[in-house]
């Protein structure tokens, strides 16, 4: 092992035979963690090439267990993002392509730090069942088309163990460390198609358009070298996505997301034929829709990202899936499979969505109205310091082991480039038992991460680049 | 503890609170390994500069016990050397610059790997006690006027442990690392001034010149930084230093060395009145007294080394002493106070000259005969094979738990430049049972690590480069 760092050290390349030694000894437990941490600080230094990444990756996949989907047929694809504020795109795209003839098996991770987790929005639902029976996940994904279940420990443990060490080294941000840990687990899941969504901005780990490219072409480049055919989408992550924020209320706009008839499929509409106006409620759900939409395009016809004509074709096929209810059947009938009690969830985020709507202009006891302090354009939102206030408020986690309070909801009432009235509205956040250090917090936070100016913001597009699959 | 190792790893330099944090954690062992071991690769990736060095330098001093001479008088002097083969200097010039008026309270390490430890020469004479008492190391150093003792487990326990790290991940070498390593121990003996000697060559650590001019320059600012003055010689080392090379005849090649009238007087008077011829035996230990004259003079006047008048002065005075018998007596006079038995020494030494001596020209039981392969000029010498030869001859240690045998020996029969007859002897080896297995590694060793040339090598001078204190 002295070797292999000195040689990494050097700045030589790996071999395959190097990096499976690292692989081994960190899921045995063989290498000590003083060896892998100046090992992973060597990587910092020297980087990895596309080779070393893919060897990387798939080492890491296969050290624990690999799902075997193959009786099953059918493309599997699965989408994964670097994670945002408020993104719940994964439980509209899963039933949305098992909708459309693909199957759909993703494994999500909970939230840790400003940003949300698929998971922690899916446990808010009284009755889904993450169990990961290799039985079950088969007849889920060959019966319904999708399934979302949790990381378990025997999947890519060699990823857990260097995670947690670069967690503790400062060696998190490197970028085929980054690449190997985000590949190895949708390795693992079987699939031949993956589309990622690599956010950039403020509310995400990359805030520069140059590093989110570079990771994105990262693993683009590493998982076609390990066989799964990736699309990257680099999307802007400022403004929390949707509505709301805060697990239980997201999981609840996805329902409402895929509603024939609702405000989500009409700004879709007005999306795709370029009608205006939106509506002040389509303004706020609009960079969701949009986003959902590309990345569900992405995960349909890899090809639509270069090819116009099939974009358009893919495009009017997912609309239809939609405007006909299939969308909001095959998601039922998912989270109904998964063990989801719909009437009981609804029961629960009722008082939720009441306290709300209640405390329209007014603080209710659970509820505090953020309003403009001064009249202007809303310019700028810092996604992390509002990610992070949710964490505080409980929504999200600091620490492995906090727990969440899934109830605790951001309402966007406003949007980027809104114009604003003097103490109009901008949001209002709910949270159970709101002490009065916490509502001061919140205005300390909110006050400085959104940002009004007098003149409008250059417009922002949702989707910033698309990298095809090579 | 995450950010100073992000914060180093980012390529800013460090403050004296947070050098001083990962010291003292390292000692109290409350940063943890896998930390600590990040951030030494962090430091090989963007090294330290001067002032963070300083700071390193005198957090590991601090983190043990510190010798405190204050009470005693008189300008206090050491010597470090970076490690070389056959390097027996120290025990010549403790009681050298003692009898000239300087106080050397010497703390030697152990021989590890190719370079043999002056404390290891020391070990072979009977008596010689390394006990370190405060009360006894104060009265050698205000009665006797310098003591060489090990060090202890309780001076520079940060170095200690970061040195085990340093080891195993690779992040041996790095400049910072090294210059803290060393000065931290100098800094714990309480002294004024240092002479460092850098070997460079084919039988050193730093086997380029700019290396080692680098780690020079490194020391003598970092140890000015904190308050020590520092000289440094960069020296020549490729062929073993003087006669004897293994850890008894070392410490009898001192005694014979600071006799009055022995041969090494002689050579070095040649060398001072630039007199020819040296007689063979001369040619064999003149790089050896040359060198040992340089760091004297060093030592004695730091000045020496900018001052061509007080360097003739400095050299006058040492010559003096030498020639007089007053650094013969003190040699045995320190020696003694620290309890060796030098009849008991000179008993244990005989039967192994004895068997040198008897095997001229034949391999003796114990003794192996290296001969001139062909007829040529001894050009070059590759002292790490040498030394590791002698190491696995039972004269070094590989690992810091291995015993060694202090009676093995290699004699020089030949020098740099000797033109040499077909089958002339080169040097001879001692070895205590000296198995088959063990005489054909040293003849296999031997004939590539020395190389006969037809013409004769280049000049070579034996101290390359003088950095005089800042």
């Amino acid at each position: 092992m002295n070797s292999i760092i000195a040689r990494k050290k050097a700045g030589f390349k790996l071999s395959r035979e190097e990096i499976e030694t690292v692989v081994r000894g960190a899921t045995t437990g063989e290498i000590p963690d003083y060896q892998l941490s100046a090992f992973l600080m060597a990587v910092c230094w020297r980087g990895m090439d596309v080779e070393e990444r893919s060897h990387l990756t798939r080492a890491m996949a296969a050290s624990g267990r690999k799902l075997d989907f193959s009786a099953i047929p059918g493309t599997k694809v699965d989408k994964h993002s670097t994670g945002g504020v408020g993104d719940k795109t994964s439980l509209v795209l899963a039933p949305w392509l098992a909708a459309a003839g693909k199957k759909v098996p993703m494994i999500s991770g909970r939230g840790l730090g400003f940003t949300g987790g698929t998971l922690d929005k899916l446990a808010a639902v009284p009755g889904y069942d993450f169990n990961s029976d290799p039985k079950r996940l088969s007849n889920l994904l060959s019966q319904v088309g999708c399934f979302i279940i949790g990381q378990s420990a025997d999947i890519a443990p060699a990823d857990k163990k260097l995670y947690a060490l670069r967690d503790v080294t400062a060696t998190v941000d490197e970028i085929s460390l980054i690449t190997a840990s985000i590949l190895s687990k949708k390795l693992a899941e079987d699939i031949g198609e993956l589309v990622m969504d690599v956010k950039c901005g403020s509310g995400a780990f990359m805030q520069n358009r140059r590093e989110a490219l570079a990771l994105a072409r990262s693993i683009a480049d590493t998982a076609h070298a390990a066989g799964v055919k990736t699309s990257c989408l680099i999307t802007a992550m400022d403004f929390p996505l949707g509505r709301f924020t805060g697990n239980a209320l997201e999981t609840w706009e996805t329902l409402q997301f895929c509603e024939p008839d609702g405000i989500y499929y009409k700004t879709a509409e007005k999306i795709i034929n370029k009608k205006k106006p939106f509506d002040p409620d389509e303004q706020v759900v609009r960079p969701l829709v949009e986003l959902t939409l590309e990345l569900a395009v992405a995960m349909l016809e890899p090809i639509a990202l270069k090819d116009l004509r099939r974009r358009q074709k893919a495009m009017g096929d997912l609309m239809e899936l939609w405007r006909s209810g299939a969308l909001k059947k095959k998601q039922h009938e998912w989270l109904t499979a998964q063990g989801a009690n719909l009437s009981a969830f609804a029961e629960k985020v009722k008082p939720i969505l009441q306290a709300l709507e209640a405390s329209k202009g007014d603080d209710g006891d659970s509820v505090l109205v953020f309003t403009a302090p001064q009249a202007g354009s809303l310019a700028h939102a810092d996604g992390q310091a509002i990610g992070n206030l949710m964490v505080e408020l409980g929504a999200g986690r600091r620490r492995a082991e906090d727990s969440i309070d899934d109830r605790t909801t951001l309402e966007m009432l406003a949007w980027r480039g809104k114009k604003l009235a003097k103490n109009e509205p901008i949001l209002r956040i709910y949270k159970a038992g709101f002490g009065t250090a916490e509502r001061q917090l919140a205005m300390r936070v909110l006050n400085k991460a959104l940002v009004i100016r007098r003149s409008p913001p250059p417009p922002q597009k949702v989707i910033l680049t698309k990298i095809a699959t090579p």
